[in-house]
């Protein structure tokens, strides 16, 4: 079957999943954990094969750290496929219930959105997680994993279709593309898929932005701020910037760029400076900063960087509206902080800052779905419209209308025969 | 200003809107109605000067009375504009309130969703409904109306303008752009606007949909269906197919498409010929239809256009499924319909027709934001994300996640120091 093929089948069963009640989809998510078992060998035989061609690329150790799948990780993802099982159903919620008039009944539901196209990085166990999320949310999905785990997600693919064809839901409902170019085939079909969810580099997904009519749900840039404000804890501000910056480099919801206030930059900076340098990180900072702290003096326009590593940006502002003004144009609306005790500072950042996330006293790295106990998230999304954040089941799902009528029509609203009487019912 | 300069400035001004308390955006709308008032007469001359260039440019009566603007358009006006006012505040809602850990907590609140374009009909009611939708929820909006209105367009803004600055609000949160040209140049502004909402016409928003990144909100076409079933009651079914067709023929939620259970063919499709015939509707069906009525006869592939005329098209199907199955495939996901009194029929109906509206025995010509009680809409959408349906204040909102914590940081749950303890707020 190619990609169009599959396409045609999936917009087909889409309502078919969609109306499923909760009792199968968990049954097909426990029956994914019994193939998962079963095929266990299978599985790692195969990751071994991918692991034997890493090591023959070269690849860094900490990508193939993230390829293993091996029996803690299986544990891992079982315990995580439970969790999910027990999540309440996304489907069927009904989230407004009005009489418009006298036999006239509306109800908005929650629904699947329907065909999802997810193109997500070289980890087994993302494959697993993402299908699980579309299944409990009943939308269908196309998958594209790393190459660099082709063996393994194959294996681990057909493990999921087993499973939902034990569960009674067609193994149609999910597709697995395993060539590159099917990627650009997919972001054609915008009259097959209603969105698109892209996980991966910055240039990845702006590629996927730029070339599809698709929606896109996801980031690109993962530029987060932490404002130290006149009234911040130094000694929690430190902890804070050292996790936000050092738990885990590589990721969107570090930290890349620190604004001082002035009036506390003299005490501050110095302890600040130690602290990063203790713990490997390099200080990028303008001209100001270096009258204060030994730092890499840079430009200006080279303190709004995405460093995804042990560098840090500096910079001095005059109060807090500088930094919130700041933060809405150089950052990337996913998640800024401000450490502060004054609580008119914090509500005011709070209010005027414009991203997904915006924290008081507490590490940026806790954007992320299962932090915010959504049990899973499908990515972060940083565009405005539909979901934002970090998205779980919730943002997985959208809505319709349902009206229950006995014979009513519009001409006798228009021609004021009759009028609507509005009364939300319970 | 031009309109790169407006949204330089927009933007800037955005996230200070945006945290606006609801009595001075309510402020501006009570305001928005005395200028309106006190500039009566101006607004009814340049309206005069419109409609004397539309009778100039041969403009067909139709379009000449929606570009009308008396004193009883004003009085509607007004009114609608009272009943916004009083509707409750969209922004600044809690819809999620969790503890993640003891002194660690997320609040989800509403929050507008910043810079949206809006492109629509000449209409001069319209310019003034969407800045005052836009000003209750908070969002910058750069406006651009159809040109037959373009000198009571200009007068219109001039008031509203100066009912902004009267209740100590920024001139700059809205923008109208005047010349067509600058659509295209509106489209280029990713990085300054967050969603566009075309209205018009079919090729118009299939237009604006493939020529920006910015996500568009809206419909293109505008495919509804009627499915009668067995179970119909036939006096039902034939007043809301001509409410649905004739009640106001060149609409977006105006039937289009007819689909007649066979096993009531032979009973249903003369009585419904008769009464499409008294209300001047030609039937379009294909060679199995003119075995039991008179209709212009085509081919299958005609029967699935968007008349927006006193056409309409009728298939007969073998049962519920197929219709189900029909509409998904040819619909346009907008709002489509079932006749039928037995229960399980319709509820099969609702489960698996996968439109923004799905209702039972009542007009398709409710599906709007004044017939939702909305009060009012920006638009409908048939997109799936974000905003489906009629689209009101609701649909003009996303959300942040605030999370307030006392120093936390990831490593303590990362490294099994701390667990996350995840509560409900009240």
């Amino acid at each position: 079957m190619n990609i169009r093929e599959a396409l045609v089948e999936m917009k087909a069963q889409s309502p078919v999943l969609g109306a499923t009640p909760v009792e199968k989809r968990n049954k097909a998510l426990s029956c994914i954990i019994e193939e998962l078992k079963a095929d266990s060998a299978e599985i790692f035989k195969a990751n071994k094969k991918d692991l034997e061609e890493a090591h023959k690329a070269n690849l860094a150790d900490s990508i193939i750290q993230r390829l293993k799948f091996n029996e803690k990780k299986l544990e891992g993802l079982v315990a995580g496929l439970a969790d999910l099982i027990q999540l309440p159903d996304p489907l069927f919620k009904t989230t407004l219930a009005r009489q418009l008039d006298e036999g006239l009944n509306m109800y908005r539901k929650t629904c699947p959105i329907g065909v999802i196209g997810i193109i997500f990085e070289a980890r087994p166990d993302a494959l697993v997680q993402i299908s699980s999320l579309c299944i409990k949310s009943g939308n269908c999905a196309v998958l594209k994993g790393g190459s660099e785990t082709f063996n393994t997600n194959r294996v681990l693919f057909q493990s999921i279709q087993k499973a939902l064809v034990k569960a009674g839901i067609s193994e149609h409902v999910l597709f697995q593309a395993e060539e590159r170019t099917e990627i650009s085939e997919l972001l054609k079909y915008d009259e097959y898929v209603d969105l698109i969810i892209p996980r991966g580099s910055n240039a990845f997904v702006r590629y996927i932005m730029d070339n599809t009519k698709i929606p896109v749900l996801g980031h690109a840039d993962g530029k987060c701020h932490i404002y130290v404000d006149t009234s911040a804890d130094f000694e929690k501000a430190l902890k804070i910037i050292v996790d936000s910056k050092t738990q885990y480099v590589s990721v969107c919801n570090a930290v890349e760029a620190l604004l001082v206030n002035r009036t506390i930059a003299k005490e501050f900076l110095p302890l600040l400076a130690k602290v990063l340098a203790d713990n490997h990180v390099t200080v990028k900072g303008n001209k100001e900063v270096s009258d204060y702290i030994n730092c890499d003096v840079v430009e200006d326009a080279e303190l709004v960087k995405e460093y995804l590593d042990y560098i840090v940006s500096v910079r001095i502002v005059e109060d807090e509206a500088e930094a919130i003004q700041y933060i809405n144009k150089n950052g990337s609306h996913h998640t800024d902080c401000i450490i502060a005790e004054d609580k008119e500072a914090v509500a005011q950042f709070m209010r005027l800052v414009d991203s997904a996330g915006v924290y008081n006293n507490c590490s940026t790295r806790f954007a992320d779905g299962y932090r915010y106990g959504f049990g899973a998230e499908v990515g972060v999304s940083t565009v405005k419209i539909h979901a934002r954040g970090p998205v779980g089941l919730e943002g997985m799902v959208t809505y319709k209308y349902e009206i229950y009528g006995d014979g009513h029509i519009v001409d006798d609203y228009a021609s004021g025969k009759k009028e609507f009487h509005f009364k939300e019912l319970d």
